[in-house]
């Protein structure tokens, strides 16, 4: 089962593709893929749901979820990203954060903000939380508050993060710099989180390829971690972190994005993006 | 006029305060005090409104506005702060976030975090955008995109902020972290928001007393600047930086909060906050 939201940004609405391909219009259960949703029990009122199979075809593929009410993210999380960035491997998650209206669909135009010289990829893996986790006891309850998976493209703008002063979130939050998506995988159908190969080409030419399982700080630990600084609620997003491979990394001239670019992204079972670049 | 949302925590209800003192019931006009009705010209509908009086006798005051898409933070933005915390002024404005879900209303309990030692008050003009500011031209602009002003506590825990690895947004972020209100002040009846006196009382005595004239960069360079790196979208809320005085800029041992202090924060114009501090 995969959630979805299909529609113009802004007039989304919800969708379930079943396991054998039919797409059925959620909207009879709710009208929104939020918090709200995602904290009931959904999975089972959608499979005794009977709902209408709907006739997608030429729709705009949505972020699956509305509007999170945060997107936390994890810095420096894989340790061959943190090498190529000249970062020391840290000693607990690094934790920013990231404006919530910069998520857009998974297709959608990525801008290169106006004055940048340094736009990036990141292919990460998305955390949907589905249960309200604060102060968490123990490591081993934190994958019981994750409602399920996303693919997640944390765009990043270096200069920005590391050169105009201060805190990264200002090379982090620009317009566009959150396709998610194609659709969230219930937490239920993705039996190890460390287990997922994440994969993202720019104009074709592989740039990342790596693996869940080189995480410095897996899934439950950085949820469980989270919870100690934060409340996570339901609806929220966590962005778990990228493998080496990006602009950043590379000698100069770092190859950063420019208009007309194409990046393709994937994650083992979470699906495929594709977005061209375009100019702020 | 004055804007306020009075009632239980999640179940506000919309209200104005007229000049002359009577509360009224904003509620035949909107729902809520969210993006939507800040970019409506609700000025004029709630001066048309003939809105009933309404009894508020004993109502919890909660934040005056829903809550927010984003909450972006200035950091070291008044002289004296920047060097009682040791930090060079900045050159351009230091930018960070804090989580959406840290807003509470201004007499709410304000909780120290498990595991907290450095939990810090900062009081702070807070500007609540009206009209969407996406690269503004001119800083001359800017002001007509604030809907209005509200006093902020930028609740801060130093030791999570400096010294857990990596960004700020991990000491700026606890639950309760960002007591807002008690109204919101019409941006049309503040005709200089650098002319604002702050000052705030740990246990009764006086520990930030400055004003908004000492800002380094003014309310207005800094939704133009904002603007340049993100979207602000109506009801987004800017925290725009502490005067000197905080617990960090103090000679060991260091005051901060503990369960039981008693913190309490003025603007002129904007009203007061009373928050008694308790344990996570």
């Amino acid at each position: 089962m995969r959630l979805l939201r299909l529609g113009e940004p802004g007039s989304e609405r919800p969708y379930v593709r079943d396991d054998d391909g039919a797409v059925r219009d959620l909207s009879p259960l709710t009208a929104e893929i939020d918090g709200a949703f995602l904290a009931s029990d959904w999975a089972a009122r959608v499979a005794d749901g009977a709902l209408p199979v709907a006739d997608v075809a030429g729709l705009r593929v949505g972020a699956p979820i509305a509007r999170p009410g945060k997107v936390v993210c994890i810095g420096l999380n894989y340790r061959g990203h943190a090498e190529e960035t000249g970062a020391a491997i840290p000693a607990e998650p690094v934790v920013f954060m990231k404006a919530p209206d910069a998520v857009v669909g998974p297709d959608d135009t990525v801008l290169v903000p106006r004055g940048s010289t340094a736009t990036d990829w990141e292919v990460e893996l998305g955390v949907v939380i589905g249960r309200t986790a604060r102060y968490l006891d123990r490591v081993e309850d934190a994958l019981a508050h994750v409602a399920g998976y996303v693919l997640s493209h944390d765009v990043s703008e270096r200069d920005f993060q590391f050169h105009r002063g201060g805190q990264w979130d200002k090379g982090k939050s620009c317009e566009t710099f959150n396709p998610i998506g194609p659709h969230l995988l219930p937490a239920a159908e993705v039996p190890d989180p460390q287990a997922l190969g994440l994969r993202l080409w720019v104009n074709g030419a592989k740039k990342q390829d790596s693996t869940t399982a080189d995480m410095i700080f897996g899934v439950a630990e950085i949820v469980h971690y989270l919870s100690q600084f934060m409340v996570l609620r339901p609806g929220d997003l966590i962005n778990t972190g990228t493998p080496a491979g990006v602009a950043l990394g590379q000698p100069e001239p770092k190859p950063y994005l420019v208009e007309g670019d194409v990046v393709e992204l994937e994650i083992d079972g979470l699906g495929r993006q594709r977005q061209r670049i375009g100019q702020a």
